[in-house]
């Protein structure tokens, strides 16, 4: 996942993605564009000024070589013959729930993977809040973090830890078929952290269900259902009285130790409520910095760390090395 | 080029050339010495302050060995004989045309070598200003891209370039027996730029001569001639209506990845107008920060880029490969 | 030597010794702990907020591993059985002379290594200011830096240099049986530099003798003596005309080019002065911090030399040669 659909628009913006620099801009019947952000000539960034757009190409701001919207060259300085093979690499791209996606890896295979959904961040019925935080830690690190939120109760006391959440077992799912991980965690009666009470109103104990879906090779979703303690959903499914919440986080590598944490927060309740969106924003926002914070701790400890070194995992873990073997496997050029 | 002249006196002065940190400073004399800015005991640089000048020696800041113009070591502390191995590395030194230059290579080989000329930087008849700016991007990036003055249109824009520079088609001539590369590009009829205008009071349409010069390792020249459109040199080869300006740069490595980027524009008309003088060292200043930022961006670039990364070279980019085999021929030793 | 006494209390406190992050904290009846710096799980440092002492154990601020003094784990969270490697590496220590040591290499050997002593800076008699200040710089550095004072004319002017102490030669000798390096030099009518006449009160010249001990890995003594000139010990070695000055560092690696550089002056006069203590306290730091200065250059200048660079050395870096071959000795694993 590179960027959020609202931040392109008709400026050159540029964003590295597993070490690529990639620039995106819309034509302008509006369709987004990825390409590589490198003029052929000297390699100057397309998306550095004073580059620029001028209709549905982007002319280098050191020598205005000028690129259609699909790569190709179409005006050199000083001559009139263009190089044939003054082209710039183009990628697949994927504007959808929100998201702008591209495919990094041989394009021929693109077409055969699934764009993983989030549908709720772009659907009726429900108000979402995101932002995007840089990391300056390996991607490896968000992984095990959002698996496994046990973490909550240390570094997120206050917004959205309680005693609970470290307190109780999980159970995890590796479901290899579908290429999800599932990991589950169902506290009938626990206190409500003010993430959750100021949200929703709530004064009392909660029944707080936490069931995480991570899918390859970034989407984090983290179904979240609040209720006064008791209340569970209906026979049928319906669900009326409870509080449901998706925190979505897409964990985007920029470099081999950076990168981009994507994260949106969707509700079905208090729709229009600003202060409610605004709460949420700001406080999912600062939960977030707490998880950068020591998660760039972190990548400064295991960059200093000898070749070599052990990690020791409990159960806890278990979703998170399922998740990172599956990235693994995909990177390989598994299915 | 290792400095401007008026940049070495009476206090120890350093500068890094292709990697070696040499100190210069002048004997009560006025001669220019460079020998090396590393105490042979230790190693503390000559130029860090407690070290001084005392008379014609240099007096180490950290245990006080003291060194001559000669660069022999002549006391140390604690004893009064003194090492025989004691003396610094120097090099040999020309100053000529308002520079200082040294020779880095094997010294027997610096007789045999011309020192490249830019006699109007210090002639009657021409007022010149000048400057240095640090850059964080190889020497050769610099190379390219004052061989190449199409620049001017994308990246100068409102000073130096207008649409004439990158539409015109260049001439190239390489002359290996002199060891110069010219580049030529003749305006007959183009649009006057900002800082010719302001200069030499022009309102209208010009003929614009950019003639360059490049003599290896480091000098460039181009030689710019200005004047109302038709207006030509006498067949005599006078050219008494004709607005004349030596822009002059010196390209030297302080690393792999660091330049120096001396510059001078020196003219032949207004020779004592301290506002055009303030007008032309503020325009060509503002045009090499220009060159300068889009440089250091193109740097961080390459060393971003894998291994066996392509450019694609054009007609305007003869020239720029030119002097940089050139260079390659001068640093592999060939005459 | 990793810490002042005075710096390890109720708070986990982490300082890196020899590449190794190191925790150290205070059990409830005072005892000085010391355990690797890192959770046995994901490798966050248990120094880090929100880690936490909560009564004898600290507590990993990321996901609660929760550990007691001897290192073993004494907590997970989500299950109640606790892995059995789960346990931190602890190192021995000792606390003496105010210093807190550890030791970094094979813990069997521990025992059978002195500790070094500094008695003065923890005994009646005496009155100690102290401190530390972080070098950018290999330790070596500041063991030549130490073992040879002719430096402090040039560089110290003002403070502790006068002209007499590069001019006297020094005598060193090598115990490698004690496994004590002295270096001595003994000024029979010198100058009174700032540092003692205001100290002191003296107003003349004065005798001055600098009695250097290294003992390795890392401690230095001066031991200073000044006095009117002409002022001896008596034929029975008491001395009470003279002041004593004991100049005691710990010079402590923290990687292989940054160093912790802990200074002490204990005195045997003017016992109970605030002001003496004041102004010796600001005289030596603001020594120290000249000779930061001075090797944080050298660092970067020795980070830039090639490999196999020259230091070319005399009598008065006999001490310092000697220091470091012993330490070398040392950590090669001589007895």
């Amino acid at each position: 996942m590179a960027a959020f659909g609202r931040e392109v628009g008709r400026e050159p913006f540029s964003r590295t993605v597993c070490g690529e620099s990639i620039l995106f801009w819309r034509t302008g019947d509006g369709r987004v564009t990825a390409m590589s952000d490198r003029c052929v000539h000297r390699r100057f960034p397309l998306s550095e000024p004073p580059s620029h757009l001028v209709g549905d190409t982007v002319v280098c701001g050191y020598h205005g070589f000028t690129y259609g919207a699909d790569g190709v060259c179409v005006a050199v300085p000083g001559q009139t013959r263009i190089p044939r093979t003054a082209r710039l690499r183009t990628y697949p791209v994927v504007e959808q729930d929100s998201f702008v996606w591209v495919f990094i890896g041989d394009p021929h295979s693109a077409a055969t993977l699934p764009v993983p959904r989030a549908p709720w961040l772009d659907m009726a019925g429900w108000t979402t809040v995101s932002g995007m935080e840089p990391l300056a830690a390996r991607a490896s690190l968000l992984v095990d973090n959002l698996m496994d939120l046990s973490h909550e109760t240390y570094l997120h006391g206050g917004y959205i830890g309680t005693p609970e959440v470290a307190d109780t077992p999980i159970t995890t799912e590796v479901d290899d078929a579908a290429g999800v991980v599932h990991v589950s965690r169902r506290m009938a009666d626990a206190a409500c952290p003010p993430f959750y009470a100021k949200s929703t109103g709530i004064t009392g104990r909660i029944t707080r269900w936490q069931d995480i879906e991570f899918t390859p090779p970034c989407l984090y979703t983290l179904h979240s259902r609040v209720a006064p303690v008791g209340v569970l959903p209906n026979a049928d499914g319906t669900d009326p009285d409870a509080f449901h919440v998706e925190v979505v986080y897409a964990i985007t590598p920029e470099t081999e130790s950076s990168t981009h944490d994507f994260w949106a927060v969707a509700r079905d309740f208090a729709l229009d409520d600003e202060q409610v969106s605004d709460f949420l924003r700001e406080s999912n926002r600062t939960v977030v910095l707490q998880d950068v914070a020591a998660l760039n701790v972190l990548e400064r400890v295991l960059t200093g760390e000898p070749d070599g070194y052990q990690e020791l995992s409990i159960n806890i873990d278990t979703g998170g090395l399922a998740a990172r073997k599956m990235i693994a496997r995909l990177a390989a050029g598994a299915p």
